[in-house]
């Protein structure tokens, strides 16, 4: 080994694969729609396919390049891909990853402000533009006694929201001295599974999490969720917090923040509002009736990362009250003491969220704002929204189809007439044959077929060759024909 | 506005933008040591300085590229720079960014496998690696009863320890019915704010973890944590969880796992093992000795982010039982299912920790092991261990300064023997210098300075520097005068 060998790639080498890189990423968009969109491989394959042995030396970096190409892509499902129509979108954008670029190339860590200033003082300033964006409640804004800050996941939003809920119910007791078995917290029967979690997590349990039955549209109702709350309150137990949906994850429902907020306020409980992929929406004017209400709301969150082209993770969320957060999540040892904390004219965003170290997050979401503005964001959350209401239409007029939901804004939920066997056969068929990908959820216990229009790239003929094809998959399974 | 425009940035633009970035993170650490380490900025002033008015259109990137440089730069504190000694290293390597760069943009969710089998199927691989790297116990390997997994974080990880050994000692009921106030935890008076942070979340409560005494050497004492347990036992109380440090973060004391784990297991106590930086060092056979009596341990965690060339973020956890850890973590929703997750032929990560979406993050651990080999790794690693040490032999011989705790690797903690004020003077006037970072803990209540050698380009001309920065400002400050 010579004397000056230190392993290191060069920045001349990383000039140069970093450009490579660059390429590829930009190849892999233009050739996106010539791969399967959902993933064809059998468990194991892509393992079985992997170099096994440790490297004990290093290795040339085109051949880890070439082993991308050749093991890992059969193995990915490709997200990004127009066509990919399942679950909740989770899209990006080349602002984003140049973004990422940044932040993975600054490498700075943003747990306190005095880690690095601009992490902190971007991510606010970024925060605050969204409140005005979405026209959110002034309160969440940091000029007022709230603020924003960005989690990883709506899971990890939800479960602050839950834990500072747990603290205020209790005079901040259950972090001194533990659960006692008491709280309870509520939730629609529609809501993320996150909630479930959460719950367990914090040490409520998930008996003492009440699932609240919906309405016709699979929102919660109001009504039974005051009379749930009653019969807590004879029962001895202490209410403490409601997650409210806007936008559940299986059929878009968005509950009455209105009124589920007053009955909150009533009784002294935390609202929380997970409008995760949703709340993207109130980007346009017109759609910003999703948030009816939310001035009654202790907390909310909603994902940039999934609807709003930055990408995974951004999770935005927003307190009303910063002290109640930073009261249960904040713990200050010798080794992280410094003058700024201790002046109280900063922010540390390590007592807003359940981790210590964060990256530099805010910069991709800075970037996507300033390259689309707010006119190319709505043009594009308007399209997507006008994109499922021509699927939709188009599912109301063949009479195989039917809505299964009500499709407020960019999902829509539809099954065949035919019973679960033929729509799960159908979806099962669209997915296989690689040229798009849907899932499913089940609505008045039966299957519903889910279509999200919200990856960047769909457009027009993405959503018209999903039909034809679910047209075409649900003659070859022989349902009624009919349709143009 | 023309019919046509869409407002996206076009894959050429993105291959200018993009490649400009690469050339713009090479030109960075190339003149990374031309900055203050520390950012000198007061509170508030990034913020003012940056565009106020949310963007109504979009700008090109040029423009978003000169703030980044003359606004945030300025704000930014250099966590790559190689005169960086402060807290624990968040290092990172051009192959890591390389890593990042892809992962953007291939922009998959890895929470189930059906997701995208190859995130799952490649972090699998690679913490299997690991396993071996670092002569981990078989147990955590996926091939035994146990696994890894990435997590954001050893904050998290030590949560999903805590809650994984929650449920187990409770036959997982608190998951149903929330904790009733009698379980305990217990660490070190000397562990870190994480473990005291998760205690809260988990509804055990501060209360209930307790702080063990610690040594001399500022490890736990395994004869007080005894006889601790069997005084909580006999008051009713439930013990269900340990945590043991390997390189405590004050001071990076090492406590004696396997006399802890003799305990752990004679009371059926989850014991979980956090070694976030130090594990690293178990890459050379010769400093295997921090893991001694790791095959006791239910779970353990070492951050890659922090001492091993990956980009933040990525902890690697290990459970030696993973069905534990699944138990306390899954839900399964109606929108989840698949056939993949119920042929339990496969592994889905969500079930793992506390989000439910997740990157792919093995990309840039795969890239860094194969780029460096486990011989680049450990030159690396040996290289600090060796810095450190020399470090500390200067502070030894130069009778103004003392070695304020061991340092058995990485991290060499001092003091001036002047007093706090003195310290903290000195500490100050470096940091404020600009020339080098350093921060501090109290240590038998007095404060010690932290030289922690962890930066991927710490070389020994830096360590020099530093030693030499501290002794001229330790002159000016009236110390007495020594030394060479």
């Amino acid at each position: 080994m010579p004397a000056d060998k230190n392993f290191h790639m060069t920045p001349g080498e990383f000039r140069r694969y970093g450009k490579a890189m660059v390429d590829w990423i930009a190849d892999y968009h233009e050739r996106i729609e010539s791969f399967p969109v959902m993933s064809p491989v059998k468990p194991g394959e892509i393992r079985a396919s992997l170099p096994k042995a440790v490297p004990q030396t290093g290795e040339p970096f085109e051949g880890m390049m070439k082993d991308v190409d050749r093991l890992l892509l059969p193995g990915i499902t490709h997200w990004q891909s127009p066509n990919f129509f399942a679950f909740f979108p989770s899209n990006n954008s080349f602002p984003s990853v140049l973004g990422e670029m940044l932040s993975a190339g600054l490498a700075v860590q943003g747990m306190m402000w005095a880690t690095s200033p601009a992490c902190t003082e971007l991510e606010t300033h970024v925060l605050d533009w969204l409140v005005e964006m979405l026209a959110l409640p002034e309160s969440f804004s940091s000029s007022s006694t709230g603020g924003g800050v960005i989690q990883d996941t709506a899971s990890s939003a939800s479960l602050c929201a839950l834990l500072a809920a747990r603290e205020r119910a209790t005079n901040f007791a259950t972090n001194e001295r533990g659960c006692d078995g008491r709280l309870v917290a509520y939730t629609s029967s529609q809501a993320h599974s996150s909630i479930e979690k959460a719950a367990k997590i914090a040490g409520i349990g998930r008996q003492n999490l009440r699932s609240i039955g919906v309405d016709d549209r699979f929102a919660m109702r109001p009504d039974l969720l005051a009379a749930q709350i009653k019969q807590d309150i004879s029962a001895g137990h202490v209410p403490c917090f409601v997650c409210a949906s806007v936008g559940t994850t299986s059929s878009n429902a968005i509950d009455p923040v209105r009124e589920i907020g007053r009955i909150c306020r009533e009784h002294g409980i935390w609202l929380h509002v997970d409008a995760a992929m949703s709340g993207t929406a109130a980007i346009c004017p017109e759609f910003r009736w999703v948030h009816d209400g939310l001035e009654l709301a202790d907390s909310y969150a909603f994902n940039p990362h999934k609807w709003m082209f930055t990408n995974f993770d951004c999770d935005c969320f927003y307190v009303a009250d910063r002290k109640a957060l930073i009261q249960t999540l904040s713990i200050l040892p010798e080794y992280l003491r410094n003058q700024a904390t201790e002046s109280g004219a900063v922010i540390d965003y390590r007592d807003w969220h359940i981790q210590l170290g964060r990256r530099f997050r805010s910069l991709k979401l800075w970037f996507v704002i300033r390259h689309y503005g707010v006119e190319g964001l709505r043009h594009h959350i308007r399209r997507h929204i006008e994109l499922a209401q021509q699927f939709a239409s188009w599912v109301r007029e063949d009479d195989r189809f039917e809505l299964a939901a009500p499709a407020p804004l960019n999902l829509v939920c539809f099954r065949h007439r035919g019973g679960d066997e033929i729509n799960q056969a159908l979806m099962d068929r669209l997915n296989q044959s690689g040229d798009l990908y849907l899932t499913h959820t089940r609505l008045n216990d039966r299957i519903a077929l889910r279509l999200c229009v919200g990856q960047t790239y769909t457009e027009l003929r993405h959503v018209e060759h999903a039909w034809k094809r679910i047209r075409e998959e649900a003659s070859i399974l022989g349902g009624t024909k009919k349709g143009n």
